[in-house]
């Protein structure tokens, strides 16, 4: 169910939040997708009992008002351990406090029924590489969901909850919505607080949403940062003037060639709703992708390194080989991949000033099975974070939305980029697309 | 002379600038102290010839027309070589375009006249490491100036010109500010660019001024930072209502009592002028110092790596001996030390937050021999620095003006800190403190 049906039911006492969150709860248990890694049952019938006499007082809180949502187990929610999909943290135990924007949904109204499946520590965007096991793509269970937000994806993409709140360094919200076939939105670096996640890279990592559609994450979106009033351009279903622009560098070239006519699809509904199309490039960002390896894996291995060093069997093989891997990097590559970084972004940046918004594929792919570390001579790896990891160095909000899919086969992502526009108008101009 | 008696003498022609610039370049090419590494002779004289004939046509650009100034040889100016102080760039050509703040400070007329003296690429608090020996101390020139802009205080505190840049990564404005008797403003953390400046560590690079006197200091930070007009409290000479703190923790007893003394009669008068005096804490700013010490370690090593594989013999002793130990930082060093200062920044701010400007010295010693390495158990170097770095990982503007003298010696210097206020506040408590 979409969150403003849910919201309406809701409001208009058509279903309470108990009634609401028991059927939340009794669907998460029969999860066939691993998408769930534990159930917050007890809290949360109780705050559903307190949201439900709430109501009988006429004491609306808003659109999230009894709404069940699912948390990545990678985001602190109080009284619930924070695994991070990992046997090194299963011994964890429950967050003194909510991290800040589970605080923020709360007061909202919303309620946390799930912690859900995460890559282990973030550390991948496959999503089938952690202690309980790989996550289940809803459309096709031998296939993975992407990651490392998982279960975020999964659970929305299964209909469990019609919000989910993940993590994003280098893909992990938008490639699991893209491979799921729901809406991710990277917010701008900085937009939503990281405090009470446990971190991956505290250069790049972003807090994101996922949701069924680009209108409830709108919804969410105003309540998590509320801005000025909405101008009419925000909500504007008529994307006259808006400027889009489309990279022709090799970089953005999909290997699925489904992607690269859904992708050519949503051009031609965004230019048939108004939108100048304009070929523009962004030279280097193959150095951007480059810089980001060497950023994130000094980063994860600093702080991983002590735990590395004592109890490396209690991590994933795959995962304790990459970190160990990761601590090759010295100080000098570490510092001069910020110095790049900072060149290329000023150079992308200034090449994409006159564009409103870039339009590239959210993966080169779609979602693969659990497992496969190659398709013919492409790692799945690093392909499903290269069209994700240059916006998470650029610091632009990014979203992922479902493309047309003409062949009938599993869902794909494209991936809309506000390169000189906020969230809000991202997000309009997705639902203008129907999403 | 100090910039408001100069500017009066150009504004009415009582002495031109081809007058003043002549008259300057004769006492740079005697000086005695080593503060000059290169003059700017017939551009200057080039340039003091239109602004006189501009003056003929009454276009008078400000309180710096005409006026010779002097820039650290780490700072770009176009025409001339950038050397650094060191032997590495001894074959450098000349730079193509002037840095960011040499071209303000042109288009407001002044004229550089001169390169100056620093510490070998400004990695050393003392100014007497350098391809062209030690920079010898006006008040004294068997003592160091302080550095790194040791050139800059040491071409103020002679007399050779009213103003000079400089470049502070953890004193090295304030320091030989103090050293020599003179005004030294490290301002807020990016509020002047770097753009053309020799990067020490681009984490904490300042550029900064150096004056005879706070008020000639206000007018050319007006000039390269104009704010909103000057509301009556930037300009009050009545302090009533400012609270000045004073640090109670042992990090800031100075080693010279003579030092103790000097700040202790500044708060005295800040005191007889209205301020309020509270004793406050800094928490874990020993931590800030070790923190200070990795980061700049490891950027100053990774710009310097290659040629101090390649041309060691081309650095100083020391610098070599220095940078190569500076390489030893690991990545994860860095990393944890940027996640420390985070921290800790974090911690003090909080501390400070109702405190508008922190009263300490500039450093614990005066100005020591050249070469002199330690003071009984006291090494020198860290010395010098350890008063000033933190406002540099805190970015805070810091102003070291000359404090009283009791003993008739060396000159004091007392370090103005803004924890609450701008540059132009902390030039106005300086000059109501008849500086």
């Amino acid at each position: 169910m979409i969150l403003a049906e849910l919201t309406e039911l809701i409001r208009s006492r058509a279903m309470s939040p108990i009634e609401h969150v028991s059927q939340t709860l009794d669907a998460l248990s029969r999860d066939p997708f691993n998408a769930v890694v534990a159930t917050n049952a007890e809290a949360a019938l109780a705050a559903a009992r307190e949201l439900t006499e709430d109501l009988a007082h006429d004491a609306w809180r808003g659109p999230l008002h009894g709404v069940a949502i699912g948390v990545k187990d990678l985001i602190d929610v109080q009284g619930l351990p924070t695994r991070c999909g990992s046997n090194v943290l299963a011994e964890a135990g429950p967050a003194d406090v909510d991290s800040a924007v589970v605080a923020q949904l709360r007061a909202a109204g919303a309620i946390v029924v799930a912690k859900l499946h995460t890559h282990e520590f973030a550390y991948g965007p496959t999503g089938d590489v952690a202690a309980q096991g790989p996550c289940r793509n809803p459309h096709d269970p031998s296939r993975i969901t992407g990651g490392s937000s998982s279960g975020s994806a999964a659970a929305v993409a299964a209909g469990y909850v019609p919000l989910a709140l993940g993590t994003d360094t280098g893909c992990s919200v938008r490639v699991p919505a893209a491979l799921c076939g729901v809406v991710g939105l990277k917010p701008a670096f900085g937009a939503l607080p990281t405090a009470g996640v446990f971190p991956l890279s505290e250069s790049l990592d972003h807090v994101g949403l996922i949701a069924a559609d680009a209108r409830s994450a709108a919804t969410v979106w105003e309540l998590l940062a509320p801005g000025p009033p909405a101008d009419a351009r925000d909500s504007a279903q008529d994307l006259a003037g808006l400027v889009v622009g489309l990279p022709t560098d090799g970089h953005w070239r999909p290997i699925d060639p489904e992607i690269a006519t859904s992708v050519a699809a949503t051009a031609a509904a965004l230019e048939s709703l108004g939108a100048r199309l304009v070929e523009v490039t962004t030279p280097d960002v193959a150095q951007l992708v480059r810089d980001y390896s060497t950023i994130v894996s000094a980063e994860a291995h600093t702080t991983h390194a002590r735990w590395l060093a004592t109890r490396p069997e209690d991590y994933q093989e795959i995962t304790a080989e990459r970190l160990t891997h990761a601590g090759r990097v010295t100080a000098g590559e570490y510092i001069e991949a910020r110095r790049s970084w900072k060149r290329v972004d000023a150079a992308i940046r200034a090449g994409l000033s006159s564009i409103d918004v870039l339009l590239v594929p959210t993966a080169p792919l779609r979602a693969t099975l659990i497992g496969e570390t190659h398709i013919d001579d492409v790692a799945v790896r690093p392909a499903l974070l290269s069209m994700c990891q240059p916006f998470n160095m650029l610091g632009f909000p990014a979203l992922s939305i479902p493309g047309p899919v003409s062949d009938g086969g599993l869902p794909v992502g494209v991936q809309l980029v506000g390169t000189n526009v906020s969230e809000r108008r991202l997000l309009a101009i997705a639902a203008a697309l129907g999403g």
